[in-house]
């Protein structure tokens, strides 16, 4: 049960955006910014990004929120995802993007661990300042969305089969307020 | 020496914030409305939240601006703010900021750290839901904040003089784009 007194129609995070609009304003503006760009890293990439970092915060609605979009960016490819969870070293990645979430496995521990040998390999593979800033900046942001969902005990849909059909309306629609103040589609 | 290539005469988060404005906007929106809304948690109490979180998260840059901000909000006293990053048992503040720092410092570690027990001491002391609301959500987006910061290695200045030039200037001007587009007070 959430920690305080939210809607309980609304999954996960989308509960704690209506409870305080305000701050779910900025925060869907940068969500959108760093997982919608086409600029350098492609949404696919971002999402993976998304999904790794949540999956070590071990924040099981992050995890599956956006392992099902980084699904829906790759055709329906649910085996990357799976295999970037468990391990993206064996996963069917670019090494350019294995170098990138070594990166922001780093970040999700804390800042300092990012190391200029980590740098050095990203950029060897053909990461831009570009692309290690989003990185970083993707992983920190998870550190935070993670923390908002479980530090306020967010309800999580523990159907796998929900969390689809909602990653289809944000690919669709993106990270804007609907996601908060629409009929959920489960 | 930063990770990727900012201007070198911006300190901390303001470089990364002039390289990537389109990111700094929301999370400069996102910082006014954290930090300085005055409904509910003071401004002081806003600040010293983030203090402790950044002090924990052992972010140089973080802790030393917001604990500057956190003292001037104060009325210069430098010492509580100090008492809370040292544990804030001890500190000169009231037992419901004690209860909310009780959960920061949860947050910080992982959002499910934070118990029902931990947020029933906070009720017990006064705590709204929006106050326990704004806690988790400082302390998340200070997580944030922190690994953005050192995740690339941002320039932090040592001159611990400095800090309260600028905490003055946002004290007045918030945490709008002149933080990274304006001639700085250091």
């Amino acid at each position: 049960m959430p920690h305080i007194n939210v809607d309980p129609n609304l999954p996960g995070i989308r509960a704690l955006m209506a409870f305080s609009p305000a701050t779910a304003e900025p925060m869907g503006q940068l969500a959108e910014i760093l997982l919608r760009s086409n600029d350098g890293l492609t949404r696919a990439e971002r999402e993976l990004i998304a999904t790794y970092v949540s999956y070590l915060n071990d924040c099981f609605y992050c995890h599956n929120s956006h392992g099902a979009l980084a699904c829906v960016y790759l055709n329906g490819d649910n085996a990357v995802v799976e295999q970037v969870r468990q391990g993206y070293n064996n996963a069917a990645i670019s090494d350019k993007l294995k170098a990138l979430l070594n990166i922001a496995g780093k970040v999700q521990k804390g800042g300092k661990h990012v190391t200029e040998d980590d740098v050095a390999k990203a950029r060897e593979q053909g990461a831009t300042d570009k692309d290690i800033h989003d990185t970083v900046l993707i992983a920190a942001a998870f550190c935070l969305f993670n923390r908002y969902v479980d530090g306020l005990a967010a309800t999580t849909p523990t159907d796998l089969s929900s969390y689809p059909l909602r990653a289809k309306q944000v690919a669709e629609k993106g990270y804007g307020s609907h996601i908060y103040t629409s009929p959920q589609p489960v």
